[in-house]
């Protein structure tokens, strides 16, 4: 799986991750009328993206939010996505193995997504569930929300942050073929650090666009060998146009940042 | 809401929560003809145990197991357990503020719960969105699965395990009045020096029973004033009977268990 993350990472000449957040609130007023205007939005913004894009996440806050229909949509959603994209479930979860093993169930088998958000708080057996063959259980490590840091940062009796024991742990018990790490893309110090000690993991990197973070500055801090990084842009794009053309502006919006992600990988040589 | 859960206690003399974790592999035979066997299950669950415990502990991974059909079965569960218990959604959710308001306005508004469980990693941001006017964010602290104790117990600079500095610092934003935390019934020594220092916050006690707790010794380790301890159980409760009258053998599992409380009860002057 992680070769054919890296293959089409130097194909499509993007990182790029599309985060499917559809809110009912901020969604085109005219699909409101449509008989699933979740599914039609997501419908609208993949088909303008599927080109531009190695990976789709879609946050489950938004779709429970919703209901059961939301779950509906969510799983049609899935499904038109296929098989060429990697799908990552943002679902934060964690809980004891027996839990957690019914969390990896519903999202691998009856979603069908290939790796899931964890909250690494309750340590290793809370995270095995999510670990299966050309499956990703994604650690959230060092998150781009305001208050991450008080808690991610805390420094332990090793005289490193947290988030870097963590890291260490980690390490010990799952791999690159199972494991990627979330880290916030305003938070370029901590990226560096745990590329130094994870330089095989790919990161999820949320936090470029709306939450103030430069894509720039992320790839300089966060690359590893063959890129293993992807970029979550959600709003930036999503909400990229509003009327009844929104899906040119959506499409204009992630070129732009595809074209960008093609000079920086250029720049580095990875294509 | 805190007193009346306390009067609740006092009146059924009782600090039972039931865990309803329905299993479609472990519940009754006969309930699988039924058009919703989970809310069938749930239901005569409530029924025998109604007057034998003041909270009830949904745990979502078991419902979203099933698909948008589960989300129904809880909601239609939920609805049938009324308004006279604390309700609380075991959903260890945890993300950025305007997913985590998504996923609480999900719970407190659509389902009507009082409390959800949460992951306290991503900081007070992530936990805000959950602390509303009669409404509890219950964080996990300290958990009863084999390797919590990995992360939980870090020592930091501060010469403490890091559920203490988590404590404390959670102790400075939330207050009794809309926050709880979670202590695994196993880690009693943790759970002591917890209530030390949160002497008014309810602790929520998963972990008697099927995982090995004593009901006794998390008492006398974790009572505060007035008691303040919710004891889930859910295994223990929900599969004591498997036949066509399993109900009869669930009660009698929750009279033993809410027996033993009255005694605790009395022997520590509550009642």
């Amino acid at each position: 799986m992680i070769d054919r993350i890296i293959q089409s990472i130097v194909v499509k000449k993007s990182f790029l991750c599309v985060g499917l957040d559809p809110d009912l609130n901020l969604i085109p007023q005219h699909l409101l009328d449509s008989v699933d205007p979740v599914f039609e939005f997501n419908k609208s913004i993949i088909d303008v993206t599927r080109d531009l894009c190695v990976a789709y996440k879609p946050n489950l806050a938004f779709y429970e939010k919703l209901g059961p229909s939301g779950l509906i949509s969510l799983k049609k959603t899935i499904d038109y996505i296929g098989d060429e994209h990697f799908v990552i479930a943002d679902a934060k979860r964690s809980d004891i193995f027996n839990s957690a093993k019914m969390y990896a169930d519903t999202f691998y088998d009856y979603f069908n997504v290939d790796a899931v958000t964890i909250s690494p708080y309750m340590g290793f057996d809370a995270v095995k569930p999510f670990l299966r063959k050309d499956k990703y259980g994604i650690l959230l490590l060092v998150t781009s929300n305001p208050t991450g840091s008080d808690i991610q940062n805390i420094i332990t009796k090793s005289g490193h942050p947290l988030y870097i024991d963590l890291v260490k742990h980690f390490l010990e018990k799952c791999s690159e073929k199972n494991t990627m790490f979330v880290l916030g893309a305003t938070r370029l110090n901590e990226m560096r650090q745990v590329r130094e000690i994870a330089s095989n993991h790919f990161f999820l990197i949320p936090g470029v666009g709306a939450q103030g973070g430069s894509l720039k500055k992320v790839c300089e801090n966060g690359f590893g060998s063959d890129c293993r990084l992807l970029i979550n842009s959600s709003r930036a794009i999503i909400y990229a146009g509003s009327g009844i053309n929104f899906k040119d502006d959506v499409r204009i919006a992630s070129m732009n940042l595809q074209k960008e992600m093609m000079m920086i990988l250029k720049d580095f040589h990875f294509i």
